[in-house]
């Protein structure tokens, strides 16, 4: 599998006459490699021409890590001294042929201290962006990654199943998350989880990016619980809306135009539509109803190895839809002070238009 | 304080003639400002000026965010366009009179994206490395740092003696690294770890950057535990060893070795005395043991509101101690395929020599 990654990745290298890819630790090094090395004070570079043996730059004492690789890498190791550094990016630059070159780089993943060490190495190369031809790779999902993504939805939905029986009156939104965090992990998630779980009760319900508070769960309160597990590296995504009766009747109302967007959303998803339309056909539901000033985000966001990637479902996006494209729908409703609503799904399309990864009951559902 | 810490930077500025420091989302961020953001596909910068007040690049939605930052950023927010930040970027720019002079930014932090943007917006300007300047501050950590990190070290310790009766032979390293996890949870650190838990049982141990994998405990193991909490952004990083019995009489021998090390290690701590001699302390009760050449990496490191930052108790280290540093001791005996040792408590430079925040016993433990 990864021999076949490598093949289309030098394939994109070459129709975007990019001579070279270099990347640092993170989820395009893994994709590209199956290598995975925190993000440290030591360099690790992947650089991958676009002909030919890949070479790896890394500390001597990780030279094990190297050599399981698949790809079996070129290996460029350095000793503990910071100042052996140079030389051994100096060798692999000069055994790629790089000064000179075009190199594409990951802008939002690789760091100005391996650009500088990188620059210093390969004299007159270019360092470019590579964001585009990465995406256009990674955007797609194959079978094995949207197996790993529906686990991790299950993941997700066991680990709130579990949580929801915890929940009661008096206990503050900070102890319902790390709750829910603890059946995450119970549940099979990956101790990284995606991001932290959200809890936000009653009027924080209606901050869109809430952080869990000190506040205590009351009678009256709706919940949002934005949550997700990682299972072998990819991640679930998931909104639901939990009560604490007796439900404010407006927030009823709300919860029942979210849930008709919802479904309208995912209903507009297929091969060749634009991410507009699926924005559009979440929006038109909400705004029909009324609240069309409240709904104050983007319709969803791509998921994969990533918690936010391509493709982003915003109304003015005329990027379409391919097969394997993986993404949440997520419209919402947010009444400042009062409370708010999400509905959150995770979905792949198919040739025959959307597969819904989530299964979770979307309607409002009591606590205890 | 967070006044205090801005007069702090600007007169570091001044000495290191830098005209201004630029930085992205991550621990300085948060240790100059109080901010927190998280590292996204939206560009988030603060730039400090060497001379008056500091200036706030962020997405518009975000606005309420830096108005409640109390060192009162002048704010410069952009729409969600992404054409629209290059304007954003320029106006910050031309207000501070960054063109052409001397930034600071921290290369292990700032990514390629945030730099592109930089550059684009003060053409001529250097962007320069202030690594070390950066470092100088935050090295010594204030009283209320220390605070955090014993209540992190509290917290660690909680979690690892409720999970010492949870664990069984049978059990797999990452089912009893899930556990420790949850107990971490429980016991009050928040969700971002500063490192997942390390179990390494039996030969897996003698691997010093081991990851728990599905080997099950079993008689005769020695248990690798590394393992802490973060506390309002501050962390722990310990490590002590258990036994599920009969114990290999010389892995009993190199844990009195280890033990012995660790004490000497501590004992060697003060104001003024050089990280190597720190060290030096610890690897001489090694060598004398016969162990030396399985005692395969530095003393200790750094800890605060990262898991890995300066000091680095090295051999070859001049560089000296002073009072208000933290960081590590841990040294280790590794017997390849047999087992290994490593005894980790944190330290805090104090007037008198040392104070060690962790007190959890250091003798081999046996479990159920």
């Amino acid at each position: 599998m990864l021999e076949r990654r490598l093949s289309r990745i030098q394939e994109a290298l070459q129709r975007a006459s990019l001579d070279a890819l270099a990347l640092n630790p993170g989820p395009t090094m893994t994709y590209a490699s199956g290598l995975s090395f925190h993000l440290m004070e030591r360099p690790v570079v992947l650089v991958v021409p676009a002909k030919g043996r890949p070479a790896l730059i890394l500390p001597e004492f990780e030279r094990t890590k190297g050599e399981a690789c698949p790809l079996k890498p070129t290996l460029f190791t350095y000793a503990e001294d910071p100042a052996a550094r140079s030389a051994t990016f100096e060798a692999a630059a000069h055994q790629l042929g790089l000064p000179g070159r075009r190199v594409g780089v990951e802008p939002l993943r690789m760091r100005v201290f391996e650009l500088r060490l990188l620059e210093a190495a390969a004299p007159g190369t270019q360092f470019l962006s590579a964001e585009e031809t990465i995406t256009a790779l990674r955007v797609t999902k194959d079978e094995a990654e949207i197996e790993r993504m529906r686990r991790a939805v299950r993941a997700a939905e066991a680990a709130l199943e579990a949580t929801i029986p915890l929940l009661k009156p008096g206990m503050t939104e900070r102890e319902a998350a790390a709750e829910l965090t603890v059946q995450l992990l119970r549940a099979g998630s990956e101790s990284e989880l995606p991001f932290p779980p959200i809890v936000a009760s009653g009027p924080n319900s209606a901050l869109p990016h809430a952080v869990p508070t000190d506040r205590r769960l009351q009678a009256g309160d709706l919940l949002v619980i934005d949550w997700g597990a990682t299972v072998e590296g990819y991640i679930s995504d998931l909104t639901r809306i939990l009560a604490l009766e007796p439900v404010d009747p407006e927030l009823a109302r709300v919860h029942a135009v979210v849930l008709e967007a919802n479904r309208a959303g995912r209903e507009a998803v297929g091969p060749g539509v634009a991410c507009g339309a699926v924005d559009r056909a979440a929006r038109q539901v909400i705004e029909a109803a009324g609240y069309g000033e409240f709904f104050t985000h983007r319709t969803g966001h791509g998921i994969g190895m990533e918690a936010h990637e391509p493709p982003y479902i915003r109304g003015d996006s005329d990027e379409t839809l391919a097969v394997g494209m993986t993404f949440t729908v997520e419209p919402g409703i947010y009444l400042p002070g009062r409370g708010g609503v999400r509905i959150e799904d995770n979905v792949v399309v198919t040739p025959a238009g959307c597969e819904c990864l989530s299964s979770m009951p979307r309607e409002l559902r009591g606590v205890a």
